[in-house]
């Protein structure tokens, strides 16, 4: 006897979680098609060489071999690996079928990815990533990026997990407003980079401090241009605030990548607002920076108001070329991705999704009289052919564990007939929440059912 | 510079065949949540203590074992390996959640499942399982394995891809009628079933033939009961034939196994004609056996009457215990799967699925005037907020390529509005497949792009 186990750092969920989990999954992926974006789906594998370009040390370390049986025995290297995220599996796809694509190129993907990450609370081995691009051929219009934050903005609408801020920033911005202080080197800018993203949770001082305890002469040096530079990013304020203070940079002083990137975030804001997303719901962040190498432009991280220490739930931003080591066609591009699994796991532990509400089923059929089985049967075709998620009572048990089970299985409609019923030619069906109970003909059965589902 | 390249062996989707791809999974899905299935999704890889239990030696070398990189550089033994159908892991989750779960428990799950095959056409080493079943504990009535082809029916119906036929048999009657022709030996049954399941495409003289090709003394000798035996299986009759036929056979005479499968075949015969499966899409056929240990009673196959060719294309039986090697609770089931990707792949090959007319969006808002690009992205947020799919086109180019663009793309209609319509309050809809063009007010646009669709 073998001990039935999950892997650990998985995700597996009980039929109702899986419910709510796929409504979750609807949701995002209806939305994404709202949008004009178009299905993609790759293999769980590609082969090494294609995985591995891009990666670096720690990636790799993370990464899932894969070998049959054959290859293991023969002590071959690995041919294969598990993807552990969808931006290369869509570069690779990309570059492949460029000829046959239409440029820009707006696919979504909402596809497991596959880590080997230590065991431990809130990571996961598998997950679920559901990501978007738009993807140009030789350039891609800035607008795009306005259009990223609207479909943010109607996902997590339709997820109804109370409100949340998309955050914005611009990485030519911040590049030149560093230049502008005066922190030019590299190096530096990159460890500013890493303290400014704290900005949020420790505060001005807090990222005063980091920069000053890292020690390296360079640094404490130039702490006091972070103050400035602090006072340039500022806090609490909103998007036109932060713009216009901005703008009073004057034109001479300004270094070219503050220019361009000002004019880039402020295209992108009027973008947004004409896509119709309200102000209460993006603010311009110039803390934030996602990342260093990556992204080139436009950078989004969005936040639940509710639950503000998840960290950002879906982020994204604007990239110079997402296929360069597939293809000599420069690709621009600029995506998002939110990671289901994790969200779900926290918003159930958060209370903000109930998994204890959802069936797919809307009707249990149940048995009354066992010599009238062949009847409830011809009901049960009857609702299905009306569209109605039904359950079959087939098992002759008594009525009070029918009901039972229809109400701990979160069934909301219960359809009753005895053999009184079935002689004046009615049946009736019950709202097992409300307690609400109609006989009706038969032949009404199913117009009543989805009457009663309505709340009508 | 990498060659971009699929790895072989997998089915990897232009954005169009995706489309009509996720358009048959959903299908499936629907299909099976309408008969009260309930949604179960597990890893996909399991550990290998879990997942080699069952298999003997071919599925075992067609296995891909998963190793982190640590593990590899260790040169430890895999712990994991990829799931090769989504019975063993369905084993695993009932017994492993025995206690949560509500018996009798009814899951759908639609996943990919991985073999380590060679390589070659129709043969897939990644492809998309679609699998339901019925856990009973302890005991499973028999209307289920009525209910069963109800499902396939309604599933087959709704894919729209002409006239099919369930196969059903049952394993106890088959094993009897073998017992009463005097075929009482295991493994001469086995060869028997081996020849009989081929009778459809090879005739009786074939099936005789390939008994007595195989030469063995006992096979030679039972040339003549294997006759008798098909006289017993019969072709090209009724099921009520069938039946009436094996009802003929005196009581006295019948062995006990030949009793039980008629009276399961009968009731279940009953049960799915009081499930509302018309007459001319089932057939109970003697000669199907499917694999000879894991079914024990009522067996499915069924054929698709354009493309007999590929095979059955949703096969499952009954079974007296599911997960034996993970839990001392005996649980009987009864279930199917339908392997989506080989049967997608060959009905567009059989022209029988048009990946061309496919396309999740609705409605282009094309650009006549860079000047007015605002207004474009309102009216695109209108149109999404009533339900709408609508991609907006954000690059300034001429407006014909966007119209042929959208023609390409089988997007069904274009929204066109210049600075005329602007002043008068207005936008065109235009249909692109049937040329009919409308100029409605602005506010009305939802609504009659809506109706336009409907072909109204």
């Amino acid at each position: 006897m073998i001990t039935p186990k999950t892997p650990p750092g998985v995700m597996e969920l009980l039929p109702r979680q899986q419910v709510a989990f796929q409504a979750m999954l609807d949701t995002i992926r209806s939305s994404y098609e709202r949008f004009g974006f178009l299905p993609v789906e790759t293999p769980v594998f590609e082969t090494t060489d294609v995985l591995l370009t891009k990666s670096g040390g720690e990636t790799e370390k993370q990464v899932y071999f894969v070998q049959s049986t054959g290859a293991l025995q023969q002590n071959r290297k690995p041919e294969l690996a598990l993807r552990f995220d969808l931006t290369v599996p869509l570069a690779r796809y990309v570059a492949e079928h460029e000829r046959d694509l239409v440029f820009p190129f707006r696919r979504y993907q909402i596809q497991r990815v596959y880590r080997g990450e230590r065991s431990q609370k809130g990571r996961y081995r598998e997950f679920y990533q559901c990501d978007i691009d738009i993807i140009g051929k030789d350039s891609l219009f800035l607008h795009f990026d306005a259009e990223i934050p609207a479909v943010i903005h109607h996902v997590f609408t339709e997820l109804g997990v109370g409100g949340f801020t998309i955050n914005l920033n611009n990485r030519k911005l911040l590049h030149g407003l560093m230049s502008y202080v005066g922190v030019a080197d590299a190096e530096v800018q990159a460890q500013v980079l890493f303290a400014l993203d704290k900005l949020d949770k420790i505060g001005r001082s807090g990222v005063l401090d980091l920069i000053r305890s890292n020690g390296s002469p360079t640094t404490s040096q130039i702490a006091g241009v972070i103050e400035k530079l602090l006072d340039l990013i500022g806090e609490n304020e909103t998007t036109d605030q932060v713009l216009h203070r901005l703008a009073k940079i004057p034109a001479s002083e300004r270094p070219r990548q503050l220019d361009v990137g000002l004019v880039e975030i402020t295209t992108v804001v009027e973008g947004l607002r004409a896509f119709g997303v309200p102000d209460e719901r993006f603010r311009l962040n110039l803390a934030i920076a996602r990342g260093l190498d990556y992204y080139t432009g436009t950078v989004y991280e969005t936040f639940l108001d509710k639950c503000p220490g998840l960290g950002s739930v879906c982020s994204g931003g604007r990239y110079d070329d997402l296929a360069s080591n597939y293809t000599k066609s420069r690709l621009p591009g600029v995506g998002i991705s939110i990671g289901a699994t994790r969200l779900f796991s926290q918003l159930l532990d958060a209370g903000l999704i109930n998994a204890e509400g959802a069936s797919t089923v809307h009707v249990l059929v149940t048995q009354m009289d066992p010599a009238l089985h062949s009847h409830y049967f011809a009901i049960a075709t009857m609702l299905r052919a009306a569209g109605l998620n039904t359950e079959v009572q087939i098992e002759p048990v008594k009525i009070g564990r029918q009901l039972k089970y229809a109400s701990r299985a979160g069934i909301p409609l219960v359809l009753l007939m005895g053999p009184d019923e079935q002689a004046r030619g009615t049946v009736t069906l019950k709202h097992l929440a409300t307690g609400t109970q109609r006989e009706v003909a038969l032949k009404e059965a199913a117009n009543e059912a989805k009457n009663m589902l309505a709340g009508l």
